[in-house]
């Protein structure tokens, strides 16, 4: 009911929190190439400076399922130097580890191993982007915890029903039951939810007592129908709900009034897209929980590269513009230059005076040339500003959009802007590339055995996840069941006769999409079990890039709301097995025997982050794909 | 004089010596996939039962420039099971650290590292199949040097001058100078010792007081004039050299005649080509030194997969063989199954019992049919051994040589074989497939401003280390030249002068080759100084696969030599500088500021390993490479 006293004292739990950190976006950028690893060390700077408890993340530490070397060599640096140390731990952990880190070979807390001095422990569920694939089934966040300097967890063991057992940390009086959620393809998790099948555990013991907090990475605004997690969906006994996944910075606890708990969004602390919710201040936050009651400090990044966004509509300057002076061109251009060195000017006022944060910051000037109007050459006017803009190349970006269709005024608020700009912001999928190709290519070179469908999801986890297996698992798979197939029909005798079975059971299963999502997921399923007794799953991806180029709230001004807890309704209430709040000891030193808890009889969801390849490095001839980066 | 008691005294270090692990080796095979993890963990528990000082690798801890998730995931969970405990160190380091661990993030020895607890410091030089690649210039052990799990030492920081700093360690009353090289393209090598250019830094005091150890990593056996590195280029003040590269296990230290130092070659514990050298077996090495005394125990490994190889020449046996006989094909068959059948009978009496031995033994039996036979259909035959032989595929190598010319007879030692077979183990190199591929090209595809020297080099790159910007680098640093070239010719004019200047540039630049040596590395230097500032190199690379198919002594049966050590002759003796013998002290824990001996301005050496791409991933069309590993 009241703010708790943000001063420390032994019962309050003071936690970081911060999500989407994108190591290694763009890290080859000469100009933007270390903005990750730069923010990463001062989001870890606060919490040191903070003496905080833990740093909570929400996923997507890493921008690529598999980072460089560069950008894995950084990241140990980056903990090893900031959350080793001397510092004692003033919590305590309740719940059974080798329940919470199942997955890990080191099942067990990093700050309670003896062979490791952890001042500040790090927890982390996994983004779409740092997920876990292929045959090992590990993720990057995985590397980092069998080196000990980080806590994964929220990974679930199966991919129909998931059971979210809540690590119970307990600070003098004040008990935290913290569950995780990793990064599942949000259809899918949308059909769990709706069938029931995700149950969060509750402790058994004064079930009352616990700071409920739920740290998710999903699509949180509405992307087709089921492409999203609405917010109903969460249990109401939970209390905060740190929600990764969404770039825009709304970190400011939001109430959501039919369920009473809060949403803090986080944002992203790094600038993927030149979308209007990227441009809103980057801050992470600072949490403090003591018994029930919470509140949650903003801090400002001082590193970010700042971003400048502005809309020009050239119809709404009738007296500046007239499309038939011939010299409105150079007139437009003028303008244009006009704007981008106010912005500049604004840019620089703007810089906090932190010396790490980046001088060029990244400009981005829409321009509706609706109306008759002609684009001006981009890139002469980029050529300009290549030393003082971290953005040369597109800096403008020119959409009509006077003509569209208007709807959904009331999803919209920012600028004068009333709908998305069509071809911003899209990105070319591969899946779609591959089926294009083959309902285009001639007779000759069009699959017979394989699915067009199979194969769009096998190259397109090959490009994005650098699955290297991906394809050949698939064809493998589709000839064994082209192969049972035929068997069962007793087809062994004359060619023809088979070709024509082929035909009908390739045109059978192109009738049921259902049934081909399944095979594909099975395929990527039993070709890897095959290996590894390791299954893991395929699912069709989600249009996560799209995301930050949508319009949405930016209604998180407000500093600091302090927040009373209630609990909730609580539909979906758990069964509170696996978390007994036995007390744990904390874990010896030497010589400990690797348990039989291991990987690899367990199984895993994997998703799929949306591709975006540059068409020029997919080139399709010859009846083969190739795709290369070469030239 | 003596041998020294083997006895563990405050006075002894007891050094575990191993190397070319080749982590990550086949790791997708589903017979073979695990056996480089498995002989490690057998490796480091030898090391911890054996409650050795130190472990100290020759280099190939990794097979794969750029480990998967799961090879560096592997690694850290064995370096952190076996590596981390209470057991405390027993010696000291005397040298400056900063100087011998300069380009780690956190240059001191793990375990004087107040935040981790060390029980066994693994030092380790890094070899050509884990070498320091890209604009970083960063290498897997990095990796796990910045997670604090191994001290990788004995990187150069010149390409065309070395100054070897030794670690000096202090156990008691022995003091060892420990001396490392990780490797370095055997050419470029070779030729920095005949100008002189590689020196041994000795301490300033009690220079002959100091057991001397040098680990490296390089063709031993001579490929080529200048292929490989002759022992008399080593000083004769060193004691020990441990040979790394070189996969034959002549771990026992044979003397070199002329400088009196002992070499003791481990060799790998895995087989990684069906070569006569491979078949020996796997030892690693426990060395004793006390003072300037030393004893290397040989250590059996049980868990290698055994290799069992033999060969029969047809035209020996004109009882059984007739050629003119339409069976005798038949008769082969029978004759070579047999033999197969006895391989396997004493593979399995080999084995040592170690419940972590794999089952399947490999097996090679190699066929001479020259006299007018003909080879059997192999892939039957391999599918009777699917469930029985871990290589079925190729058990069975044909081969002529009776007709081939013999040379080198002294050379040779293997069985009945007078000649090395031609065709196996040779690997294609993709330089060679690009050369080869614009020799025979039509006029329309050549290359006009690159040279297909510097392409095959990028591609190379590319290709082996999974430099992806090998190629783009290439271009356009080409480009630049070129056009530098024309420009100073000021031949801005006409389109056709244009074109004949650049065919002169091009003709000027093929007559000298060792000018494109030079400036294909320039370009890879240039090209990434551009971004990072940071020069690495790129030279030509050594045919290192062909090594273990050639024949080479196996004289290395002795056990244990004992072995009194002598300070040479001593050419090339060094200036002493950056090893002063001071004290080093513990260094504290936590807070630590990075200091600013960073890699960031610092160059290295880079090397290539020699292709080996299966055809068939490689293929070439339209005129445009492209390198997929799609279907």
């Amino acid at each position: 009911m009241s703010t708790i006293n943000s001063q420390d004292d032994e019962d309050t739990f003071k936690i970081l929190i911060a999500t989407d950190i994108h190591l290694g976006y763009l890290e080859k950028d000469p100009v933007r190439g270390n903005d990750t690893f730069v923010t990463f060390n001062e989001i870890l700077d606060h919490a040191q400076k903070n003496e905080v408890d833990f740093v909570l993340l929400g996923g997507d530490l890493f921008h690529d399922n598999k980072p460089s070397r560069k950008t894995l060599h950084s990241c140990l640096e980056s903990l090893r130097k900031y959350c080793m140390g001397d510092r004692p731990i003033q919590f305590e952990i309740l719940s059974d580890q080798a329940v919470n880190f199942h997955y890990s070979k080191f099942p067990w807390v990093n700050y309670q191993d003896g062979n490791l001095n952890i001042s500040i422990p790090v927890f982390s569920i996994h983004g779409n982007h740092d997920d876990p694939t292929g045959a090992d089934a590990l993720c990057a966040l995985d590397i980092l915890s069998c080196a000990g300097l980080l806590n994964h967890f929220g990974r679930s063991a199966s991919v129909e029903k998931i059971d979210i057992s809540p690590i119970l940390l307990r600070k003098g009086r004040t008990k935290i039951a913290l569950y995780g959620l990793g990064a599942i393809p949000d259809e899918r998790l949308y059909r769990m939810f709706v069938n029931k099948q995700v149950t969060m555990l509750r402790p058994k013991e004064d079930e009352d007592s616990w700071f409920n907090l739920f740290v998710i990475h999903q699509n949180r605004s509405k992307h087709g129908a089921t492409n999203y997690i609405p917010e109903q969906f969460l249990d109401d006994f939970i209390n905060l709900v740190v929600w990764g996944h969404e770039h825009e910075c709304k970190i400011a606890p939001y109430q959501n009034e039919q369920q009473r708990f809060y949403v803090s969004q986080p944002g992203s602390s790094v600038v993927t897209s030149l979308s209007p919710g990227e441009a809103v201040k980057k801050h992470i936050g600072l949490l403090h929980v003591k018994g029930k009651k919470m509140k949650m400090q903003k801090i400002a990044l001082e590193t970010v590269r700042t971003f400048h966004m502005e809309d020009i509509v050239l119809a709404d300057h009738p007296d500046l513009f007239n499309p038939d002076n011939p010299k409105v061109t150079q007139a437009i251009q003028a303008f244009c230059m006009e704007k981008v060195e106010l912005m500049l000017d604004n840019a620089e006022r703007q810089r906090l005076g932190n010396p790490r944060q980046p001088e060029k910051p990244l400009i981005r000037l829409r321009v509706d040339y609706a109306g008759g109007f002609e684009p001006f050459n981009v890139h002469r006017f980029s050529q300009k500003y290549m030393d003082r803009v971290a953005n040369p190349k597109d800096i403008i970006y020119f959409f009509r959009h006077r003509e569209q269709k208007v709807k959904n005024d009331n999803d919209l608020n920012f600028g004068k802007l009333v709908s998305r700009p069509t071809a911003e912001g899209m990105t070319l999928r591969v899946e779609d590339l591959v089926k294009q190709y083959f309902q285009t290519a001639e007779k000759k070179v069009q699959l017979s055995l394989l699915t067009e469908r199979g194969m769009g999801e096998a190259v397109q986890e090959f490009v994005d996840k650098e699955e290297k297996d991906a394809i050949e698992e698939l064809v493998k798979f589709q000839l064994e069941k082209t192969q049972r197939f035929l068997k069962e029909r007793r087809t062994d005798a004359e060619e023809e006769k088979i070709d024509e079975e082929v035909r009908k059971f390739r045109e059978s299963r192109k009738e049921n999409t259902e049934e081909e999502d399944e095979e594909v997921r099975e395929a990527m399923t039993r070709a890897r079990a095959h290996r590894s007794e390791d299954p893991v799953l395929v699912a069709a991806s989600s249009d996560e890039e799209l995301m930050d180029t949508g319009m949405r709230d930016t209604g998180d001004s407000d500093d600091g709301l302090p927040a009373t807890v209630r609990r909730g309704r609580g539909w979906a209430r758990g069964r509170a097995r696996g978390a007994r709040g036995q007390n744990s000891t904390a874990r010896g030193s030497s010589r400990r025997g690797r348990g039989s808890t291991s990987q690899e009889s367990a199984t895993s969801s994997r998703t799929y982050k949306p591709v975006s390849v540059p068409a020029k490095n997919m080139s399709i001839m010859d009846g083969r794909l190739s795709i290369c980066s070469l030239l």
